[in-house]
């Protein structure tokens, strides 16, 4: 049975290094993949690019909320589907990936994040983790050691900020991945 | 590092005696675990009971959606928390329970259903799947042999069911558990 | 593609009642599964039973160490093997279970230990883990509240025993899970 | 508590990526770590590197059968070790590597194979298995689109070679990660 896979994380726990690893290995098989990540994310200083912090990058298909994951948009004789950026497909979307997976007998690997900055769930990560066949977690800690499995968004000072829109695209300069000791101190406060 | 785990299954995968099991492995360490299940459930014959299908069975606090979780309701010296029916917790519920856990340092582990009949989150459900500080799956498997993710709801004649309200308290004659193949033939006739 | 599962705890994690379960689901959806325990587990008074702590048991066939696994062995239409007590399986045993698996096409889970009393592997423990297709842990705590990955035995009176053979069948009065801080106490006075 | 991990897969799954990104994620938390991998691995030209296919390496201490893992080695304000090629320790060391963690309270996370071109243990990775407080497996498909778990080693011409010494270095040219099913072929012909 093919599955869809979500690997979830906090911000900078190194998905996209895992993505263009697993891409690595199904080509040194000889097999083709198809990669796509959001067109929003553009931190690449364009849009189209899953980048690792370690200096890794490559071209990708992009999506957003029009696409439709279907058997055309993926194409024939493709043996799995990365997708990167996964926190923003919609629902509907997850629906089409999650059926395409069972139709095709194709798998499908899903990487994003689960909650937004104010520890709100990203409505297609929930759809993930509702639907997908195997979830995984890629671990960082904290900078108190724990597991750090929630995001804090920075202003440009370094301080936090506790309010906003669900999306803003931003790097290790305006998110920080922290465990959930540090996410909830003074959250009364809010 | 205390965690809110999530445990969850389809229909009939053996939630209630993994709970019962912790339960009994904390009690030999002399230890003292709170109880937890859904007032809705009476598939018992009355609410306020955790039973499994292997013929174990023993009481437990109910709680429904006004219910709040904090140190009040846990009381004191407790090393463990255990909610059954975890997919009827509000997401307001579910974020008592994280802050809970990281507050007091006690561990909490709820099991639940991912997915309704229709393959939809339940709300509690999906907040735990984003907050939670482990995520397991308790398998089964479906009528084909494969993994069962997905939950069908059938009528008094067997015949599946597509329509109707989220939550209809039942058991093994009520919904099957099934792979994502079964769970979506004949889907697009809806 | 069936597997070969290792699922491993220390001593009383509830192997037996989720080894129950399982026979149970496959089951309910009238499958049929061949179950088996060591000759050499005697605890219920009697070989050839598998019995949980929380008041669950039933017959299975023994298994010693001139048992050969094979189809002959397991018998026509057998949807899963399930085996108990699976540190008591010897290295050639192990490796006729996961070639079963693939050659057949029926999945097999074993439950046992990893490691006696001295932190040492059992063989069989130390095959299953080495070959296995899906490994999982089935967690308990020790009586410190740490994850319990090993086991101390003790004698009559309660204290630790740190030399003798690696096999004395014993429950709950002769082991104890505990974490590895707990085990490696007064460890260089060994 | 902090962990012993073990992260096994069949060769060339991504475990020296995946090792250069935890040390990536700790110091970006200005935390240091201590690396090692085994002074007999050579394929980068010499020893003392760890290298990823995707491009990506960076050196590391080595350790030989000598190397006692205490304190002392380790060095002041470590957050995590990380051990490359973890296949290659002894029984003894892995010991030394558990004894380390609970003892200073620092994790260490270990990379390496389960079991060599025979289907045979590694003596270091199967005392992993037994010891280790996480194990996690890093997933690649074999040529048949199944999960690889095994490793095939291949002569000059691309021939199986079935019979030699255990430790023999080599890369993608000398061996093949394998499902089970492709490994047990012609087994009995050996």
């Amino acid at each position: 049975m093919s599955k869809l896979w979500f690997r979830y994380s906090a911000m900078g726990a190194g998905k996209s290094i895992h993505l263009l690893q697993v891409a690595n290995n199904y080509e040194s098989n000889s097999k083709r993949v198809a990669l796509f990540t959001a067109l929003i994310d553009n931190r690449s200083g364009e849009a189209g690019v899953i980048e690792s912090r370690l200096g890794v990058k490559r071209r990708a298909e992009t999506f957003d909320v029009d696409t439709v994951f279907d058997a055309r948009l993926v194409g024939p004789s493709v043996s799995c589907i990365l997708v990167d950026e996964a926190q923003f497909l919609t629902p509907d979307q997850v629906r089409q990936l999650h059926r395409l997976v069972h139709d095709l007998g194709v798998p499908a690997i899903c990487y994003g994040l689960r909650s937004d900055f104010r520890g709100e769930p990203f409505p297609g990560s929930a759809m993930l983790l509702t639907c997908a066949d195997a979830i995984e977690e890629l671990r960082r800690t904290c900078a108190c050691d724990r597991k750090a499995t929630m995001n804090m968004r920075l202003d440009a000072a370094g301080n936090r900020v506790r309010e906003g829109e669900q999306v803003q695209v931003g790097g290790d300069e305006s998110y920080r991945a922290v465990c959930p000791s540090c996410f909830y101190l003074e959250w009364e406060a809010e």
